[in-house]
Order: structure tokens, then C-alpha cells, then sequence
């Protein structure tokens, strides 16, 4: 008997959508993210548990963006599946950050600039999509600008008929976006939040979920979260803020500002994207686990 | 412009393999799992952030295990997987329980006769394969009986030619550990305390990790764990079941045990093992998150 024959095979490394999936379950591990669901803390209906199952029904979409399906519709099977629990919208915004960057690693190019290209490739087919994924979740969204009541993202796959119409791709919509949330301008500004945030991970040292919580607290006190601007308004977000930072610094507790933040109703959901994001960025740059 | 075309495909349903991830991760996130690694306790070198890894990882051999690959090597792939993370072993056992599982639940028949039918089939081949996966991982174990250090498992890949050239199939491996070993006992006895505890999950109200712990609670109380009697000895497993069922009567309190547990390095690493099985035939049964 040949030792061949007894051989054993290497493990397999992990894929690019499973670093994604990975990504978004760390995400919610890492503990505490004030305001977030975490280890430690979940709300009356949303817990812990559906972002596990969120995580898991996501891979659907992420397996169809590693694999060249168009942006749009991976995203939309994404949510689809995401949705498959009682929660209802877990991880929106973290699909649609990482989609494009899972694409950029599927292609061997994650990088800023790559995945900042095939956000801007997008098409009104994509456009499409995106909007059909509203029907699989609530997300919270201001009233659309005076005129546009046509394209409100509520209105679901009821849009996609004036989307063709106008011609507007999902790039247009990100663009339109851009400047009230905080995934809308990564799509338009190369990820360049997810990257930087991604470095901080691989610089921290630690247990990867203990970083995971620095670099939520990191990013959260140098920008307000647009979800909160979006569910308070931006006064509320801009003091969540300052006293992000302050936890930062060390003059306030971050397991105390976490319980206020849920007790006050403060979820920064945009920062959490953005760090999950970060995480798959990181997976794929050799964190280790 | 039909409705068709602007039509929204309805959300995929979990697949079984998704299932049985579901099933590893909604396991550790079950809170408090007396002496288990769960959202509020965490050993050293062995924290909740190994077991997400372990669960994204293991999913490859858990697609093969559904996809019709042979259970040995399914496993083997699934244990390969769930290593690529720095605590090692993680849901080994769990592993082992849920690819006949998965196999019976592919083929539409995922009760404890078919699953034992799979179970009873297994050949040589699945032996050697089953002897490999220790390769990617350290796993506690007795010694082997007198004359059998041939096979004993610590020897993994090496232990090969033994077994191809005594026909030791994998069903001959679980048949000799069943007493001792309560992941055997269940490929030799239909898995039936995986079957009767996922009905109690279906039974129970509140949020699936709540029923969860309960679960697990009533399997420790019930049965000693056969991990803890070879990490320790049988005395101690026994006297932990009679904690647990003290805990379970309301003599006892869940959150104390498990701190206890936890200090006293009393970790009921099989019953976890079968609380996995429940719950991926639960959601199999059709369990909501």
C-alpha cells in the first residue's frame, strides 16, 4: 500500500462567497457595536438568531456574484434569501456593499478602483432588480425628491416599468443617492470607507470579533450613520456620533453607550454594513480566524 | 409592460445542506448551554467566532453529503472545511451525526429508519475516509481496546492499510464505540435522540434559540455525555446530567451551571452534537427562525 494511497487531501480554502458569508456573521458577532444586535444585546424582533439565518439564506445571491451573474440580480436573490426568517430585513445594506466587492474578488482584482468600475457599469436591468428586492423586505427610506414619486424604491417591482422607461441604471440610482447613504456613496466613491476599514482590521490585533467592535466604534465616530439620519434624523445621528467618539477616546463606556443605544432606539445599520464590508475585505486579504 | 415582466421570483427556500448549516450555527448561538461555547461564554482558545467559521467552512462537505458523494468522504470534506480556523475542533461530532442526515433529507426521507439504512451501508471505504478526517483535526479520545492499536483513530491516515486490509467498514467503527460514544450510539440506533429532540424544538414555543437551550438542557439531564466521560471520567459526566436535571426541575439555575460548568472545564461537547441534529431536522419539519 502506497502512502498515495492513504493520502489525505489539503482542506479546501474558503471561497470568495463563503469569506462573504463569513464576513456577515462575524459582523454580528463582534460585540459590543452600540445599537447593533450583537452577543449581547438583540431588540424585541430582531435578534441574534435572524441574522444567523439571514447569513445563511444570503448565499444564494453571493454564490450567483462570485460566479458572473449580473450585479443587480445576485443582490435581489441575496435579500430574497436573506429574508427567509421572521425579522424580515437583516442585512440590506451589507448585501448590497459587498456584492460588488465579492464580484472584484471573484475576478481577482479587489480593489477600490475595480470594484468601483463594475458599480459604475451597472445597467437599468440592474436597476430593475434592485428595485424588485424591495419586495422582499422593509427598508426604511425617506420620501423621494419632489417629482419622483415614480421611482420611490417603495413602490417595489410597481417601478420597474419607469425605470425602463427612463433608461435610470442602478449606478444612476447610487449616484442619486449618494449623498443621504452611506452604501449609495461607497458604490460611488470606491469603497473607499470598506477598504480603509478593512486595513484597521488586519493592523488591530485580538481576537477577530473584539476588532470587529474597535473598527464599528471607529467608523461610527468619524461619520454619522445615515441609516440613523434616515429612522431619527440627522441631529440624532451627528450626536451618535460624538458620542461614538467619545467611547473611542475612552471617556465613556462602550457596553454603556451600547445599552443606551438600544434602549434610545439608535441603530447605526450603515456602519454595520460598512464593517461587514470590511470584514470581507479583510477574509480575503488573509484574516485569520 | 405585463406584470410578467416586471415579476418577482419568489424567495428559494433553504436547501438541506443551507439547513444543516442553519442547524450548526442557530447551535451555538443557543444561550446557556451549560459548559458549551454560546453567546455568553467562551473558553480561551476556543470562542464562538471558531464555531461561525467551523459552520461556514463545513458547508462543501455538506453539499457533497446532499449531493450524493459518499458519507465517509462527504464527512471528511466537512471536517477539512470546518478546521480552516484556529480553535481545530469545533463540531466534529455534529459533523458526524448530520451527514446521514443531510443524505436522508436529500432523499426525501429523512427519518431515523432511512437515516439508519445510510448509516448500516457504510463501507470500507467511508472508514478510510472517516480515519483522515482526524488528519485536520485533534479529537479527544480513550485509548483504543487491547490489540486494536492498529486502528486506533489518533493514528488517522496511517491507520488506512489496517483498515482496508481487515474490511473495516464504517458501520464496524460505530457498532465498537456505541457504548461509549454517543454520536455511535445514534448511527447504530436510528438517531433517535436526535429525532425525539427535534420534535421537542417543534413542541416548544418562543425563539428557537430559547427552546434551544431548554433542549439541550433535557438531553444532558437525561443521558451523560459521552465527550465529557472520556475528558474526565464517567463519575463526572454522571454527576453533571444529575446538574442538569436539578437545573431543568428549577432547582438549579441555567446561567450558574453553565459558569460553573465552564470553570470546571465541563464541556457536554456530544449533547451539543445531538442539539445540532434536532435542530436541522426541525428546520427540515419546517422550524421558523
Amino acid at each position: 500500500m502506497s502512502p498515495a494511497d492513504s493520502g489525505v487531501e489539503p482542506p479546501p480554502e474558503r471561497t470568495v462567497a463563503q469569506n462573504a458569508q463569513l464576513a456577515l456573521l462575524l459582523e454580528v458577532t463582534g460585540t459590543p457595536k452600540p445599537g447593533n444586535v450583537d452577543r449581547a444585546h438583540d431588540y424585541d424582533d430582531l435578534r441574534f438568531e435572524h441574522f444567523v439565518a439571514g447569513g445563511v439564506g444570503a448565499r444564494r445571491g453571493l454564490d450567483l456574484a462570485a460566479d458572473g451573474e449580473r450585479l443587480g440580480r445576485a443582490f435581489e436573490r441575496a435579500v430574497a434569501g436573506m429574508s427567509q426568517q421572521r425579522a424580515g430585513n437583516t442585512q440590506f445594506g451589507a448585501l448590497l456593499v459587498l456584492v460588488p466587492l465579492v464580484r472584484a474578488a471573484a475576478e481577482d482584482d479587489l480593489s477600490g478602483r475595480h470594484a468601483g468600475d463594475l458599480a459604475e457599469a451597472t445597467t437599468v436591468a440592474d436597476a430593475a432588480d434592485f428595485y424588485r428586492a424591495f419586495e422582499h423586505v422593509d427598508v426604511a427610506v425617506d420620501d423621494p425628491p419632489e417629482g419622483m414619486d415614480a421611482l420611490d424604491v417603495r413602490r417595489g417591482a410597481e417601478a420597474v416599468p419607469a425605470i425602463e422607461d427612463r433608461g435610470v441604471t442602478l449606478y444612476d440610482v447610487m449616484t442619486d443617492s449618494a449623498e443621504i447613504d452611506g452604501i449609495a456613496r461607497e458604490w460611488t466613491g470606491e469603497f473607499d470607507r470598506s477598504f480603509d476599514a478593512a486595513e484597521r482590521l488586519l493592523e488591530l490585533e485580538g481576537a477577530v470579533p473584539d476588532r470587529t467592535a474597535r473598527v464599528f466604534l471607529e467608523l461610527l465616530a468619524a461619520e454619522p450613520d445615515t441609516f440613523v439620519a434616515t429612522q431619527h434624523d440627522r441631529e440624532t445621528a451627528e450626536r451618535a456620533t460624538e458620542r461614538a467618539a467619545a467611547a473611542l477616546a475612552g471617556d465613556a463606556d462602550p457596553w454603556t453607550l451600547a445599552n443606551e443605544f438600544v434602549a434610545e432606539g439608535i441603530n447605526p445599520g450603515t456602519t454595520a454594513d460598512l464593517t461587514a464590508a470590511a470584514l470581507f475585505v479583510a477574509l480575503e486579504r488573509g484574516l485569520e480566524i
